[in-house]
């Protein structure tokens, strides 16, 4: 991606969405190097921006712990991994490794649904749930690079596990790899469900959520139900916190989740009280916001 | 209390501690204008700064809410209310308002607990439950000035009443004016405490607080550890959010709940996840941070 101008070409190959659970983080390193081929290589490039889901140090370029990658449950300096295998590398081609959805929000405030906003927070629904934070016209960083981890604040204190081995946490309730596992466990304990039925042994594809949902499927309503509850809480707090009066909903499962999911946070969240409820947007870039924003982080 | 060199000498008058439920807005402006009488009045002061619970816009020098003050439940203009009635004040007197934690906040970062980092939370617990951040050295205000409403975010959804008309709140948990109404809900429904045996129809003050907890008495000990939950709750929710590596706990009513409830904190969020948890302190400056954070609204 040449820095000065950010042309994503593909869809972010380590997002969380792009089934990376099946993959090692070998072969994440690998489909970037060939993402970085494939875009013509790096002769006449200033710089290449990865964005990444999970915990991520951008000033050591290390992603110090991705729950829903596989291979990423230890530190990965995925940047130095990646230059050392880029031959022929331009002198002084600069790389930079931020967060998949403190990206996102980079994207969407540069030229998105944030745009002209000072303060919002992004929540980010995929295999897990991501957040980013814009305070004063600003991506929070925080002092570690680690704000933004909405998917991880509990909202049901002492409730369902979460893969990361917490319990109660917003991705246990909303994240697809959460629910699916939900899903998978009311199956077993008796409650038919065409998210089960249909998928059979298979992923539980946006489809199977899309013909669930029309059928009115009592499990993948409750789900949604559930989901927009566990939602409602934790954008609440954030924006009761924070005094945030616009929530951008994004990422690859939100659209699954669809209006009903939407008006139903909306609903709960009429009652906030405090400053009252924030104002709920859609992102505007779509999948390529991600690697939108990771091109911004070594544009000048 | 004159800008260039703050010098608090009485505790904040409009503190939620100090019985504030028993007054109105009249009866807190009346305080506040005896107090700036007995500092020895206007003369030679370059302003005035006011320090209040609740939502507080300090732009137009309103009280917008304050839930645990009595005719605070409207916006009350309190500077120009103040203003009005100083007569013979200077010209130029500068006059300023800010939420009281915010003003706490900002004294213990200017020579408390504060001095010297960058990111923090702060927890005032008191009648109710207060919060301020500092993010990268500064004290979020928030687009509205309403950011650090600590104690109106969600901890147990659906969970108990708040004063301010919500549910599951922070304050509903850990406030002394929600512990001292659940107490007495559970001495109602048959429970013996020493909380009501020994406050009787007064209010349930720190000593009576000390000396049933010394006792070991089942309520107190459980109103306790359901407290020191929600506070780990939300102070979990913020941390990981703001990624926070530091908390400073103050109030009035901190030094009641004591060691144990402050180990009890520590406990739960130590399996916290993320990015670990944050370092747990005491507030510094005690009853006056609260003052001197108003001083410093109008110091220069």
């Amino acid at each position: 991606v040449k820095a000065r101008t950010p042309r994503p070409v593909l869809d972010d190959p380590v997002r969380s969405d792009s089934r990376g659970s099946e993959r090692s983080a070998e072969a994440i390193i690998s489909t970037v190097l060939r993402v970085i081929v494939r875009l013509g290589g790096t002769t006449g490039v200033d710089g290449i921006g990865i964005a990444s889901a999970g915990l991520v140090n951008g000033s050591t370029g290390t992603v110090v712990r991705a729950t829903n990658l596989v291979g990423f449950d230890q530190p990965v300096p995925l940047l130095e991994l990646v230059r050392r295998r880029l031959e022929d590398a331009p002198d002084g081609l600069r790389l930079a490794l931020g967060n998949d959805v403190n990206a996102l929000a980079r994207a969407e405030a540069a030229r998105g649904a944030l745009e002209g906003e000072s303060d919002a927070l992004v929540v980010a629904l995929g295999t897990g749930v991501g957040g980013a934070l814009l305070l004063d016209g600003r991506i929070r960083m925080g002092p570690r690079g680690f704000a933004g981890e909405l998917g991880h604040v509990v909202v049901h204190p002492g409730g369902r596990p979460c893969g990361c081995g917490g319990h109660g946490h917003l991705e246990a309730y909303v994240g697809r790899a959460a629910l699916e596992l939900e899903a998978r466990r009311r199956h077993r304990d008796g409650r038919s469900t065409l998210l089960v039925e249909l998928a059979g042994d298979r992923r539980i594809s946006s489809s199977v959520w899309d013909r669930a949902l029309g059928a009115g499927d009592a499990v993948a309503l409750d789900l949604r139900l559930e989901a927009a509850t566990a939602v409602a809480v934790a954008v609440g707090q954030a924006s009761t916190l924070l005094d945030l009066p616009l929530v951008v909903i994004g990422g690859g499962f939100a659209p699954v989740l669809g209006q009903p999911f939407r008006t139903e946070v909306e609903r709960q969240l009429s009652d906030i009280g405090g400053a009252g409820a924030p104002l709920l947007r859609s992102a505007a870039l779509g999948d390529r916001a991600g690697a939108i924003g990771a091109a911004l982080l070594v544009a000048r």
